[in-house]
């Protein structure tokens, strides 16, 4: 008989869990050591726990089904929580499997001695369960999947006593059923109709599962055939984009641009997503973004199938046949001389690849990536779904490892990059096709717009120092070098391309630092027109206050 | 009238908080703006936040007063979460102030949102508190200081809604009173008079506030007079030791060997220390380290002050007046050749400057540690009282910027310093007086150790590979130099030693990194007659039995 490891490891494998992203300690030595009893199960380490829980998210958001975690106690989970917080934002299922002490040294509050279910309850408010006995661990860890695979998919954390992993006599369990999530129902889809063919201004807001072709195509005939606007949420999952798929305008992160393009809608309609809201509050400024007076109804729940849905909606419209708008290939350019963020961004335009995965964690410095990746081929868009920066190079490791046949290309800015850089020796030790690039702008960026939307311009020199990340520079060319990633620091658009296409052509893990050492002012500059271009329709008050507002 | 913000940094400079190790985000953007509001308040910014906590961890120790921290919501909070746990098991008081949305904006569940007062009560199970209003937040901070500083010391987390941080019309609110704890009552003395007059065999167990200057030399006072052995903690919070101080041995981590320690104790006198238990559990062994029979007491608890309760015990014992034996000056000469673990131990002891700060997070490699310094200069000694690791580098960090004048001595292992490996960029652009060596075995040694205590000797190759830090290999000087420090690496004592003297002589941060490829059974043939000469009074047959436990 099998020791409850090793049932544990057979109970995954079965249930098409083949993936293992860990940072184990020594009470999680026997899962370790059984990893050699499961021929299916591949363990994937990382140095620290972030890099784990973040290569878990990016993992099941492309292979469509959860990887487990290995964590070592509550020290591990917290340092894993950041990017599990992301994955629950984004309803990415991760079977979280988090070691503790054999039950019975528990009562000694010995030196790593937390509580885990406290920490673990604020990513898994759904699934948090300690298995109490090498009996019960297979029905437990069943249970954890049918949890995270669920609809919405979720953070299941298993927590898993030393004793209970090391005991003889577990019988490993067969796997769950697939889920079959419910389509919405002839009331639901009625009221729709009415909404769209009231005459109002209507959009269907799409995110979470609804932001793949099927869904796109389905929401695009009805576009086509009802002249509904299509928006996707702010910070999409995973969502597909490219040449030959329809194009879908996400909801902008800053609240006064969002208010821009929410402005006219009357009846907005959900699917998977939630009304808009602003990322953060600001004096004197609305959190909510919808509109007054606009009627808010929703099409699917996160529960619910998606795309089954949005054909039945199509299907009841008689749009069903209709032609939808697709994004006819288009690419931008190459850049000229001296490096900018936006030229980065029209770079990966040109230069990206075909089938790619684009891991979108730059911030400030990804402003026009949107827009000169519109008409690139098609690909899959992976954002910050939590908003917890540090997810871009875990997440990037863990696509990669769900879909070694695609080139993923990561896009991060230079502070969210030191959270969990990490991950590169993770890339070098598993030779994984990622192209990193980091945006080195050495600051903050972000909190230099945001120290100003909150109110507090008058800033003092300790304060703006706390957004300053000069002194040192950071070299992320000698950082990837140390972990045993190729690298290349480029400062100009002619290098930048030279290494992006000596990346693309030669599969493994890179890092390009681009060094891009625009002033705030500059950046607002460049970024205006192309926000402008990006919203046609806008009335021109508002474009005039867009304006005064981005103005330096 | 000041803003929320600005009153809570004059309410915590009052109090003689004067740092804040902070990684802020917009909803601390008040907060920093107010940094410029208090010219007492120095913010020290990480790229990480578990380095913040760390470092204000370390700080503590060291300047015995708290620093506070500035965290990003629920995601900031789980990337300090790891060193919190260190400081919450070392009874450091830390105030830790974690932003939050602005108190209107969580009902929208935006991005960020999570629930971080059930994060917050894994590390800070005694103190956590939302301001609720800018009106309150000044008392709630100071509530906050009393917990954290109060006896024993401990993280008191204060949540921080953005709009109570820039409401306006705070006042802040006057320091509160020094805590005056209580000194063992005269009961409890006697009968602990009456246990060392037994003609048992007695041990005093100091932890905690216990191992500094005066309750050493009062512990030494009674061992001199009335034969009493002296224990330390396993991993002392922060430990004062080396010529002139009384020498006092540590309960080993290895549960077989502590057990040989305290084997013959028949009377455990605690002083702000708990009884040893083992680190984890392992099948078939014994968590409680504690021989039967042998009698427990607490002679001063963890809120009690145990300068006054130890020399109230030697005075009750006639032992005020006895001659204490300190420990003479001894170094152990410089190494020679091809490094190891152990010469870079002996290196250390032949090299540790005057009234230095030794941070030891080397784990396996720090095992001749002890020994190697006994001798050398006084110091104090800091270690990883939670065993989260990831604690050296920022320990040292806030050590450094406690004490300005002192030289920082951070050995850490290559597995550990990966956690926190950030913490190299504010030692760069803070220029602290930092020498971190890292050990570089290229594995977690450490687990290789424990997948045999634990009983899983029987590994196959995908276990082994979760504990191998080869493919590729780390290049710590890399690292370092790609965040401003400077750094060497070296692999013959000759260059350890020529690296050693550089940067004691030339004031600033510097990283060693020391090349140590040895195999297990090498470090264990190594280390055994260290360990054996470090306990004399070894019983035979248990001297054998270390001996084939330890054996290759």
């Amino acid at each position: 008989m099998p020791n409850g490891a090793q049932a544990l490891m057979k109970t995954l494998a079965d249930a098409g869990i083949e993936v293992c992203f860990s940072n184990p300690g020594t009470s999680e030595m026997h899962f370790v050591a059984a990893l050699d009893s499961e021929p299916r199960m591949r363990a994937v380490l990382a140095l620290f726990e972030g890099v784990a829980t973040g290569a878990a998210d990016g993992y099941a958001r492309m292979a469509d089904k959860p990887a487990a975690t290995l964590l070592h106690l509550g020290c591990g989970l917290g340092n894993g929580l950041a990017n599990l917080h992301n994955a629950r934002k984004g309803k990415v299922p991760i079977v979280n499997i988090v070691g503790d002490h054999a039950t019975y040294h528990t009562q000694y509050d010995a030196q790593l001695q937390s509580d885990i279910e406290t920490v673990a309850r604020n990513v898994s408010p759904g699934f948090v369960r300690t298995s109490a006995s090498t009996a019960e661990l297979c029905r437990d860890t069943v249970d954890a999947i049918v949890a995270a695979r669920g609809y919405p998919g979720q953070v299941a954390t298993l927590i898993l006593p030393a004793d209970v992993s090391w005991g003889e006599g577990a019988v490993a369990c067969p796997p769950p059923p697939a889920p079959n999530p419910a389509v919405a129902d002839d009331a639901v889809v009625a009221a729709v109709v009415a909404a769209v063919r009231s005459g109002r201004k209507t959009a269907l807001l799409l995110g979470g599962r609804s932001l793949r072709e099927p869904d796109l195509l389905a929401a695009a005939r009805i576009a086509a055939h009802s002249g509904v606007k299509l928006l996707a949420e702010v910070f999409p999952t995973r969502m597909q984009r490219g040449a030959g798929l329809p194009a879908v305008e996400r909801v902008a992160y800053m609240a006064e641009m969002a208010g821009v393009q929410l402005a006219e809608i009357e009846e907005l309609i959900l699917v998977d997503a939630k009304a808009p809201v602003s990322f953060f509050a600001y004096p004197g400024k609305q959190s909510y973004l919808v509109p007054d007076g606009c009627n808010v109804q929703t099409l699917a729940t996160p529960e619910q199938n998606t795309t089954a849905s949005l054909e039945k909606l199509a299907a009841a419209l008689g749009a069903d046949k209709a032609q939808p708008q697709l994004q006819p290939a288009r690419r931008p350019g190459l850049p000229r001389g001296k490096l900018s963020a936006a030229k980065v961004c029209r770079a990966v335009g040109q230069l990206l690849p075909e089938n790619a995965i684009l891991v979108d964690e730059a911030i400030t410095s990804g402003l026009m990536l949107s827009l000169m990746t519109a008409g690139a081929p098609r690909h899959d868009l992976i954002t910050l779904t939590g908003g917890a920066i540090g997810q871009g190079l875990p997440s990037a490791t863990g696509a990669a490892i769900a879909c070694p046949d695609r080139p993923v290309l990561a896009l991060i800015g230079d502070g969210s990059s030191m959270y969990t850089i990490q991950a590169l020796w993770t890339m070098a030790r598993e030779q994984l096709n990622v192209t990193s690039i980091i945006f080195n702008n050495a600051s903050y960026s972000v909190l230099n717009v945001e120290l100003e939307r909150v109110g507090a311009e008058e800033a003092g020199p300790k304060a703006k120092s706390q957004l300053d990340l000069r002194g040192p520079v950071l070299n992320f060319a000698q950082l990837a070098q140390g972990m045993g990633v190729h690298s290349v620091r480029v400062t100009t658009s002619e290098e930048l391309v030279k290494a992006m296409e000596y990346a693309f052509a030669n599969p493994g893990p890179h890092l390009i630092e681009a060094v891009v050492p625009e002033s705030l002012n500059a950046t607002k500059r460049k970024i205006l027109p192309y926000l402008l271009r990006a919203m046609p329709k806008l009335p021109q008050p508002l474009a005039n206050a867009l304006k005064r507002k981005l103005a330096p």
